[in-house]
């Protein structure tokens, strides 16, 4: 079975396809002047683009890891991340951890799985 | 194909099957009075709980992402699962690393995907 | 559908096959005497002789968690992360984030999911 790997550099690919399946990269914010809400809402925008390259979209997403560099941004994150998700009807399975993330400023980190 | 979500809010589902594949959320135990053994029980317990509702077991777990607030209760954090996992027959793949969950006094955090 | 569990032990197995997608442990190096650049390069062997187990190999690698001692590995890790992903025909997603490992010495751990 074929996989198809989108924005694909010699790194890492943005999004890949593989036996039905859409695994995005681990999104994280271009813009690190925001607050936790607006870091995670420019990255689920992201995510919806991605998902929008597989033929996908929001309402088929499996499961999310979300890194926060600190654990205390849960309720900003969560701030972007309920109105995103649109209803427990959307709802993925997620787990939420601290983890520092490659430059400071940057406040979340999201991957997400969905099927198409 | 359709998407089943166990137990959903507006934040997150419990357990989501899909495409034949049953995967956690990150599991954390509600009773935050217990010794890493103790939570890690408890965390296995309602995993449990979880497979059986997609109408699978743990000799069905494929992989497991278990995060420790501190990685020096990872021997402790082993005590309770070695007996759960019941030998190298039912053996998943396992990912342990440290870090900072939701709430200080939460010592284990753990993730399953199985199929059914 | 079978699962298989390669090199299985009482805590967890080195890599899995289920469903046609392979998922490998998280993969820490043995020698702990290697700076960054190595223990990647030697974690990233092991992880080849595992897919070779299941009979697929790097070119059919879907995503990525890497987790790093110490953020500021990233640079050296991926000195021996580009050359083994071969190009972007090859990328697969990837998500790379800061966590304390099993031992202090063990700077990178790696797993990664596969399709056969």
């Amino acid at each position: 079975m074929a996989i198809v790997r989108h924005e694909a550099n010699k790194v890492y690919a943005k999004v890949v396809e593989a036996n039905g399946i859409v695994t995005t990269a681990g999104i994280v914010p271009a813009d690190l002047g925001r607050d936790a809400k607006g870091q995670t809402a420019e990255v689920l925008a992201e995510i919806d683009r991605l998902l929008a390259l597989c033929g996908t979209d929001k309402s088929k997403v499996v499961s999310a890891t979300i890194w926060l560099n600190d654990i205390r941004h849960r309720e900003a994150m969560n701030e972007a991340w309920i109105p995103w998700v649109g209803g427990e009807a959307n709802a993925p399975v997620r787990a939420c951890v601290e983890a520092k993330l490659v430059d400071p400023r940057m406040l979340v980190e999201i991957q997400v799985v969905a099927i198409k």
